[in-house]
């Protein structure tokens, strides 16, 4: 009886003990995450480094400009004292728009109206005079095989708009970018001369949006581009009235020869397992339009910031951080596929991989692909992350790039509010004005406490 | 045996028939919740009304336009086809602003630069002249305790900024409106012949911020007002340089005599307890600079959607929904007051208000002031609300207005997203513009659901 008495008064004992531990060791969590949280609030770092990237312009990969990011990027992480700073060489696709485009509403050969209007990326040019062809509205693409056989000779006008009724403006996104994604692949099997697409924004606004698009070897490519929501609108009225008014579409895009391009990466080496990989990212390159300020400038300054933040704060990480810029994500993924490779090779561990690549709004939650003991470990972690915002930690895909990181322990995708993110995507909108100071700083700060965790902890 | 068996059985049937029903009520529910989320955000009725209600302009409440904004609010009601509208009288303060106001920085009778400055409301006049004082910057009341000999016929410039490190906004608005609310007592205290604050809030900018300030009898009444904050910043280093400086200041406001207000008052009768009532509001009154679009436009707009979402969807409650446009909050609290006294005197059982006060921003969630019991009940219809973005319901207070509401079972404040806010609040940036269309609408829908299951539900 004694005995049991003792082993069961031990067992208290241990089991507080071990409660009072990880009760002290969460406490202590909690002063860190709060000093990384008031240092990226107050001192704005990123957010006035985001203004710096933003000036340079836009950052279609492939581009001039795009290098002369690359190589501001590398000498920032060298300038911040990273460990170590390299550029990871990869040869992206070459695209131009060339001279502005021209897109006109013809009723008897008179011009009605001028649309806004954007070649979509990856389009071939029009002849140099244009393409002057009849219109037909399709929906879908279940209703352009039921209408296969008005569809030859003509442009076709793919006008289905995001369902605003989505909660999730992603979730209205991804149900209607197979438009712009295989339209012209539909479009041209029943032989279309040329696609344009209502513009897939959640703004009642005018401003076309961009986006990349797809060809298949064995079909005719035919010429492909966006029209602002209000100018969709103009189209489909006119058309209600006059079936046969004709549009005359003028692209100069051009595609080039691959070019050459970089994945920026550095890196605070982990002081006890620095052979175990945290790497945090977004991609670099933007479309040609706007300056790519959330997408995703947005995401490569917070992952920066990340480990801008343990240099500031004198964080030492017990895992390697890394953080990596991405290259062409837009239309290709080389970078992310390059870095896959790179990690595949590598005898390091890559023990998980986050990115941002949704805006930089207010934080809300993290996506975590990998298994459920996993996930769980990681939304254990939650009364610290919660300081910065966090509300939930689900199972959840994580981002195109870091999805190619297949040996990562874990993939996360950082998780903002998302009502205004459709409005600016793929646009001239997506300007530094559109990016607020707090909610930036509070999403480098989310993903710094959750790195920090992930470097402390382990997976 | 056989009996226990049977027993067991019986429990068993029970207890998943009573699992069952709950299911198949909240999937009911959920159904629910989703048709009125993809009305709101598709249809954007009370958008469309707030930018109606923002033409109207600024609406102080004692102004003429304030009466005007009233008349409207009612008008839309009727239209709407509430049961029952109605306008509850209300005396309120009359404060005018008069003339804008004038604040030059001198250095020796020469004019440095002109700030941008807004009397507080409620403040006295300065002299026709304007008043000429030098200048003392004090960071805090206990500063200021500390420099009382320095103070005797000086202006006070109240200058400790809100914290931007503190992630929650109102927190930061919070630990630093002291200054405003109460400086002019506190400086008069010690000889101050007026006060001049940094104006509170989140944005780098130049537009100064008011709000209301107050008087005591037993002191001076000594004239004040906010700064824009770069003009702060400028006043600041300026002293730095120059401790001898003087600051013309010329208000030109003026108190009148009460003046006839009301509160709003729409309700949708309930079917089957007509006599319990479930408030939702906020305040119709707003500062005279911006068209108070967040602060607090907003608020009402969704508080009347609530309503005209159940009309629109031929949604019969159970209990009574009354909208209440409270008001007078920004400088008397008397609407709220008037109301909380009908409720009081009343019949009726008031088993919930909710107050939205706090910007039109992406939902979050929603505070609840009552007792355990009650708040753990509302908590289990989280996967209903969910659905609208609500993240928690937690223990919390509720609002200025409804909180008057004292018999009230439970009293809910509607919780978004923060970070904008105090960048908008109570200035010229308060405008339609500011409001996104998604943000305010799910806002709307989210309380429509929670005033939807407590019409059901009961408390």
């Amino acid at each position: 009886m004694k005995k049991i008495f003792f082993l069961l008064l031990a067992m208290v004992i241990i089991t507080q003990s071990l409660y009072s531990q990880t009760n002290e060791k969460f406490n202590h969590y909690k002063s860190i995450a709060d000093t990384i949280i008031k240092t990226a609030l107050r001192e704005r770092k990123g957010y006035e480094l985001l203004r710096e990237l933003c000036e340079i312009g836009p950052r279609l990969s492939g581009s001039e400009n795009s290098l002369k990011a690359i190589y501001w990027a590398k000498e920032k992480m060298i300038e911040a004292g990273f460990d170590s700073v390299w550029l990871q060489p990869v040869m992206v696709p070459h695209w131009e728009r060339g001279e502005k485009e021209f897109c006109g509403v013809y009723n008897n050969s008179k011009l009605i109206k001028q649309l806004n209007l954007l070649a979509l990326g990856g389009s071939i040019a029009t002849n140099p005079e244009g393409l002057t062809a009849a219109v037909i509205e399709i929906k879908s693409f279940k209703e352009l095989k039921l209408k296969a056989n008005d569809v030859k000779g003509k442009i076709v006008f793919f006008s289905r708009p995001i369902d605003q009724g989505l909660v999730n403006t992603f979730a209205g996104y991804g149900s209607t970018v197979d438009q712009r994604l295989y339209g012209a692949i539909e479009a041209a099997k029943f032989g279309a001369v040329g696609v344009v697409i209502r513009s897939l924004t959640t703004k009642y606004d005018n401003v076309p949006h961009t986006g990349v698009m797809l060809y298949v070897d064995s079909l005719p490519k035919i010429p492909a581009a966006a029209i602002g929501y209000l100018d969709s609108d103009f189209l489909s009225e006119q058309l209600k009235q006059n079936p046969d008014l004709l549009l005359r579409l003028k692209l100069n895009c051009k595609t080039f020869n691959d070019a050459q391009s970089y994945n920026v990466v550095g890196e605070i080496k982990g002081t006890d397992y620095p052979n175990e990989i945290i790497v945090v990212g977004g991609h670099f390159d933007s479309w040609d339009v706007g300056c790519g300020a959330h997408d995703d400038g947005a995401g490569c300054i917070q992952s920066f910031e990340v480990l801008d933040l343990f240099k500031r704060l004198s964080l030492k990480p017990k895992r390697t951080v890394r953080c990596v810029f991405f290259t062409n994500e837009e239309n290709g993924s080389r970078g992310g596929i390059e870095y896959g490779k790179f990690a595949a090779a590598s005898s390091e561990k890559h023990i998980a991989a986050i990115e941002a690549d949704r805006g930089a709004y207010t934080p809300v939650g993290f996506n975590v692909d990998s298994d459920s003991a996993t996930i769980n470990k990681i939304a254990e972690w939650l009364p610290v992350l919660e300081r910065a915002g966090i509300e939930w930690v689900r199972k959840g895909g994580s981002g195109v790039d870091v999805s190619k990181i297949k040996n990562a322990k874990a993939l996360l995708g950082f998780v903002p509010d998302d009502q205004r993110y459709m409005d600016i995507h793929h646009s001239a909108n997506d300007t530094f004005e559109e990016v607020h100071p707090r909610e930036f700083e509070l999403g480098s700060a989310a993903m710094a406490v959750m790195v920090y965790l992930l470097s402390e902890e382990g997976l």
